[in-house]
């Protein structure tokens, strides 16, 4: 153990304080809906661009593009055993009765997300629209099977 | 407007979806509050490592470094104008009043995070430790003048 102490007692409170918080199951919960949250934040104005209704901004695409295929990877690990249902969480059990057909799921929209990140980069809006109704219709299509109204 | 009409529904349902959500200073609030989440979720495997309380796994510490350095660069937006009190956040009236000081901090953090990613990508543990270990310190020092017990 090579670490100098303060820091040692730096990471003890910080992980005390995060285990009183709740289980683990409440964690992994809470962790993908703040995913999906993250997630929604970045998607949006890319989506006011594509709708015309903010000016187009090529850096702010491209950043929020990057972050989207960052945050697409995120999600899949909080859905583990045990948060089914009973928590704080919409999701239905066919998530988990066919997690393989979910997985897939989640992986289209990862591999959308990656082809926004390529197409914000060519800074070009008319790449960027059909590119973002690709993930959109990805997000939309696994909410629809998985997730309660 | 070059989208095709199914990608324009489907992005004008998700966006509807959300604009019912919350006022823009609510979303702003949960949407740091979710960065944080995220943070901590992808922060914590690292720490047990560095603790010695889970076997070292160089991949899983050099995933979580990147994502910590791609999130670090998340929640700042978040602290607009109007979410300094009243909605649900712990934060201090401070951070708002010293933005200069705050943003200060926000910026180390993120350069901490950059630095364990870079030491994450060497696989050595013993490099990752100290730079662990500074992330945690620029985490606690912001949480000690800026939120709420």
């Amino acid at each position: 153990m090579k670490l100098a102490l303060p820091a040692a007692a730096v990471i003890l409170a910080l992980s005390t304080a995060a285990a009183f918080a709740a289980s683990k199951e409440e964690e992994a919960i809470k962790y993908r809906k703040a995913v999906m949250t993250t997630i929604a934040w970045n998607f949006g104005p890319i989506g006011a661009m594509v709708k015309g209704e903010r000016p187009f901004d090529k850096n702010l695409a491209m950043r929020n593009a990057d972050r989207l295929e960052a945050l697409g990877k995120m999600p899949l690990e909080g859905f583990v055993p045990g948060t089914e249902s009973g928590g704080d969480t919409k999701v239905k059990a066919e998530a988990f009765l066919e997690m393989d057909k979910f997985r897939t799921a989640m992986e289209k929209m990862q591999s959308e997300t990656t082809k926004l990140a390529v197409a914000a980069r060519s800074g070009n809006l008319d790449q960027i629209k059909p590119a973002f109704g690709d993930v959109a219709k990805a997000c939309k299509s696994c909410h629809d099977n998985y997730r309660a109204k």
